[in-house]
């Protein structure tokens, strides 16, 4: 298919598709002539791909492309890059703030040895998680709202899930399962979470 | 204190407090000279609540103000004003995105109604749960992975422990942990969920 039908099946512009491929997010097309290029079911595949990750999960275009090269290197290693691409992903959804407290940290790793969670030191989460912490500490609410195990159980059995799922993939499809379920999975949970919470709250008022 | 020590002790710069005041997010001081003003403990608090709000929820200044102002209408009125107030954390925490189409519309209908959710039409959470269920589709994953009801279990659970901690809080007190719950409540959870994934992913790859 030629670039104006890649732009109509997939809803992005042509000006936005010629973008992702000058900035490597979307392999190019076969050329045909010097001003035409052919797409097939691939690259739209991918557009619909840079589309939801970008907009949807509010990945930076650099993140994006460090994700889809992760995403595609070949053969042994790829588990490897599994957990790079989870890293990436996490790092850019995640608040740039200033260095945590020490004490903070030191909570972070208290709740993932008390959880017997198998979580490395350098996943970004640690950091993001001691930084919103160290927020609720200086709004008076050191305890997390008294929640963090109430989200801590929550996470423990969705992960379980989402890890579930994914073990059937084929290999190809793992990566882009990983960061479909990373990138859209919180905009999905948030989404639900506003949903169930008005109406427990509508309950909660009745009552 | 001086406009220096509110700047000291919630580590944002004075220019950003100054800011802050400006666009009327932090009230003003009491003015002791034509340049200067004391400050009290409403201000710091206020100021570290600002810089979470957008610093960790992302919410744009022109979002917060409008929380801060829902937030403190006096009297009557008030448990209206908490539902405005999820609802503008909500838009701002979620991505903007063009209208999802009539059946992922239904499809979020459907499932607030076989989950028994009171969730109004206009919670603008229905819109952004439809447009993420329009990409998966788009992208070959129209079941969302298999964990829609996994991640509305979640929500449905958390909602209510949430909503049960609010139960206990006084008037005055109420809107600020709605506000910090929903805009921080969400980044906790996906850093938990982070963690806990890699650790299931761990345990999966040995198995």
């Amino acid at each position: 298919m030629r670039i104006a039908e890649l732009s109509r099946r997939t809803g992005v512009p042509v000006a936005t598709i010629k973008y992702y491929l000058r900035e490597g997010l979307v392999p190019h097309g076969e050329r045909t002539s010097p001003n035409q290029a052919r797409y097939d079911e691939s690259h739209l595949h991918r557009v619909r791909l840079v589309r939801a990750l970008v907009e949807v999960g509010g990945l930076p275009i650099a993140t994006a492309r460090e994700v889809l090269t992760l995403m595609h290197e070949p053969g042994r290693g790829r588990l490897e890059s599994l957990g790079k691409v989870h890293f990436a992903v996490q790092r850019a959804r995640q608040p740039h703030a200033e260095a945590p407290s020490e004490e903070s940290v030191a909570r972070v790793a208290a709740l993932v040895a008390r959880r017997g969670w198998r979580a490395r030191e350098t996943n970004p989460a640690r950091t993001a998680l001691a930084g919103v912490l160290d927020h609720l500490d200086r709004l008076g609410e050191p305890d997390a709202l008294g929640l963090l195990d109430s989200y801590a159980d929550a996470a423990e059995r969705l992960a379980g899930a989402e890890v579930a799922t994914l073990v059937g993939s084929e290999v190809d499809h793992l990566a882009e399962r990983v960061v479909i379920m990373t990138a859209l999975g919180g905009v999905l949970l948030d989404a639900l979470r506003a949903l169930a919470q008005e109406s427990a709250a509508t309950a909660a008022l009745e009552s």
